[in-house]
């Protein structure tokens, strides 16, 4: 059995992680704490084999910083944004802020498991990619590596649930406001996963894209789904067949042919895709994941697994099929 | 007060045809049924100063051409699709069946208030535009006309509240299949929408579109939120422009700065639209309305006080502001 | 026209009163504020026919004094919990502090309009009911002032919409805290509303009652259905007779022979009550209304057409029946 | 590995019972099917150590009565109604139709598991209790047993979400028809789990109750509150020191201080109980459970588990605590 320990456990993801924990035939959680006061905190009853992080961003750099130091042995697994972007000054960008621990910046494994599978085993930092990324990422990045779509005009029409905006007590977030209602938000070009995207398909794929982004508030406590729409003249088919070689074997990502439901994929740690022709020259992808579970905790997890040596899957829910 | 008779009240839409009818000052509700037996039921009991169609399409426009029949004078306000389409051509296309009047085809003005005001004062039939085509046309037209955004590559993802799939017994419709749920249905080019879409922008527009549509089931009973992406290279204060001039002073449609929520337009008469930046080369254009009333009840009773010379605004609700 | 100012815009009672006065043929609505600074305000800009206060308890009540001595022709209608029990000492044992005006307890008509009409025609000052009254005291009062039911080992089961919690940003009001859940809070003999129930009994009804009294948080936004259980050996039709007779030629109050829903009294200033067997010696009444409007803004705005000499339905929904 | 197989898997509880038997470590599914026709269908590729009958009642007695004739040493769960009652007539007053295999009755252990543990080790043939009854059931049978409250007069007021009421595609289950909404159904002594509870209460805790149960239909997807009210002079600690005696190391019943949320028990086969005092001589209880979990599949998953000498936690998830 594998130790744990678990930094930040009072919002949604935190919460999560335990649920998922509990489950974990080979994990047992030492510790969950709140975020705390970390350096009085870091005494022998805080040993153990990985720490996940479930902080808030711009705390998160700052203990995976310390935990690396005092337990180099350990794996430090961050779900906050801190350790997504490749720099400093990206940081400053898209944060607004200076970063807690720039030195850390640029040799991070990024943690989409399917994509980064190889710097992932072994490793002893691993961040976590946002929930939005990762429903973006896994349908693009095949895509534009093979050059199948074009990196330009792409356009994502992302819609989250409530528990993706986290458990801070906002009027913005109360029931009556999200109830019965849409919107979006930060529309354009203007939300930092945009970043974060940006910069992975720069490292995995090699190209920069044009990218706008929209993400919706949806009235349902789980589940991401992505609209993504490309310029392309190449066949669904031959978009399909690309999605299918890649993840072929995956157990946790799934190309579709009828538009993939949230409710297939919630408490689930998979990805469902499908590819629909849109008019001459477009096409549409659809992703749909649990952020909290694919997009957050389960691939977490995933990525706990590989870097401590488990079975991939181990612990992770599936879906009926 | 003018009589007015109507047809088909056990749907959604006729239901709200009643509640608004019910709170109408001009107006009084002279008879209200199921779609039953048209022919024997003509008689004298029957007459009215206008007639509401919230029939299903096929019987509708079997029910408008009898009508007009029997009672010339009279105003007949269809809510179907059957007189949406220019010929019975392209009804064919689009519903996969015989139109069962077609010589009523190309004659009968469409009823997108704001657009075609002029057509609508005083005419004898009307055909009430669709929800989905309300909240996408109400956007384009100005843009398209002022040629502001492309006509080429517009995407359109669309999110309806689950009344607009109607009231009719299907598994797919159980609130265990539509709560917590999200998931696009028909995407690309497969919707009657978006024929009639293409064929009232080539109307009032002048010109072809290249359209790429998805629409999608929200779990929600009211409402659809319309994310419109055009290719321009038009600064978006422009858009705005072109947009506040086409609706000044029109007491339902309303240019906002946020992006709209339907929680602003349910239960109300208005459409909201904003436009935002995207990345370079695009542009975002949301609206936002309720699909039972301004996309169904609602315009189809503005239309009603047109044609009958009542003032237009009289007995529609408008938002808070 | 009357002309009516309106204090507290923000909350969802203030909300609701702006839309249902928007809607209202014969008042103009002056002026609407947030709770701001009394003193300073009342100016001549302030002047009004009539004066509603959607204020948190405690500010209510001096601003309701102000307003008395500074206007004593205009009168106002409190919307929140400060005028509705009988006395200071009362008042102390509910809300645990001072009342901030005690002078005005025991002098102001309770706001019940079906059952207290006599004393608000013309009145001057009006305590607005409680939500959770008004749901339980529409079907109480007949049967207990007729001795139907015994005045003892009452149970009401009360469940209501989020909005009746207000809009103050808590955590346990979250989106993802309230959707798909729910819960009761306060159970027994702890809720205000039970001081405001028996106070009205005892006066109404002229008996002293036992109230076990449950209320629940429900995932919706609007509405309360309260479960009321007496203990009873009269034949329900006995209570149904009852119940017409009180309420014959009532705009507002119907009763219904299914269980009421909350669907079909949502967004209208009606409740439906019905009666039910339950096993021997025990009988089951139901009520349905809109915590927002008969619950307290379209109950003050009934109450505000009495005592301004307007229609009493002016400007009130009303349901399809 | 224990092979099981499931008839009817197209409702919601045997979903349910595939998406457990999936995360069951000792237990494979080895078919699992629609009703179909079991004659046929009972060759070889059928034999399993046990069957599991998610089918709707009148064929489920068909079912288990074959079952048990064609594989005498395999276990039979039926999930369904039909062997919950203890006679024939009883069948026929609630069901209103004649039983399909009434030998059956009278000697089906009944599969609530933590009262009658002893008759389920072992056991061939086993009744699961009903989601309603399940949440009746567990905190009354202690007080009763005890004579802590008394039977007569005894109120239960429950709400289910709409998984409880099936996949059927009716009207009344439409999304637009139970999303923000609620209402009672059968109140008083109609329904059929009235005749359950009564029955076990008989056997189990040797006395007649009178019983006023009202289920409500809840606009969520899963989940059961019943809100119990008791006549009784003992004080409430006497009545939870009753409870936490009674199931004082039990895994999935826990009875807490608060009242239970819906939120703590869904996606678990937990129930959660607490007490609360009314006015003078009542007394209030909660119960909450997953209908789908400890109220169908997870505690059917938790008797096989007994009747095939599996730790009878097996597989069953838990809740955070």
């Amino acid at each position: 059995m594998k130790r744990i320990g678990l930094f930040g456990v009072t919002g949604y993801t935190g919460r999560e992680l335990r649920r998922l924990l509990a489950m974990h035939p080979d994990i047992e959680t030492t510790f969950a704490t709140g975020s705390g006061h970390l350096d009085h905190e870091l005494g022998l009853e805080r040993e153990a084999d990985a720490y996940l992080l479930a902080l808030p961003h711009g705390i998160a750099a700052r203990f995976a910083d310390t935990l690396r130091g005092s337990w180099p042995n350990a794996v430090v697994i961050d779900l906050s944004g801190d350790l997504r972007l490749p720099s400093a000054e990206s940081y400053r960008t898209w944060y607004g802020t200076e970063h807690a621990a720039p030195a850390l910046l640029g040799h991070v494994p990024y943690g989409l498991t399917e994509i980064n599978r190889k710097q992932l085993g072994g490793a002893k930092l691993i961040s976590n990619p946002g929930c939005y990324a990762t429903s973006v990422l896994l349908p693009s990045l095949p895509l534009l590596r093979e050059q199948l779509v074009s990196p330009n005009g792409i356009i994502v029409d992302s819609k989250s649930g409530a528990s993706g905006a986290g458990r801070a007590a906002r009027e913005a977030l109360l029931f009556c406001e999200v109830d019965e209602d849409l919107k979006a938000y930060s529309p354009g070009h203007q939300h930092r996963h945009v970043g974060e995207i940006e910069a992975v398909v720069q490292q995995h794929a090699g190209c920069e894209i044009s990218l706008t982004f929209c993400p919706h508030l949806l009235p349902v406590k789980r589940g991401i789904l992505s609209s993504l729409y490309f310029r392309s003249e190449t066949p669904p088919e031959q978009l399909v067949a690309a999605l299918r070689s890649t993840y072929a074997g995956e157990p946790f990502v799934r190309i579709v042919e009828k538009p993939p439901r949230l409710q297939d994929v919630v408490y689930t740690n998979e990805c469902h895709i499908s590819v629909h022709a849109g008019a001459s020259g477009n096409v549409i992808v659809f992703s749909a994941l649990d952020n909290l579970v694919k997009g957050a905790a389960g691939q977490a997890i995933q990525n706990l697994n590989l870097a401590l040596g488990l079975p991939e899957k181990s612990g992770l829910p599936v879906s009926l099929g």
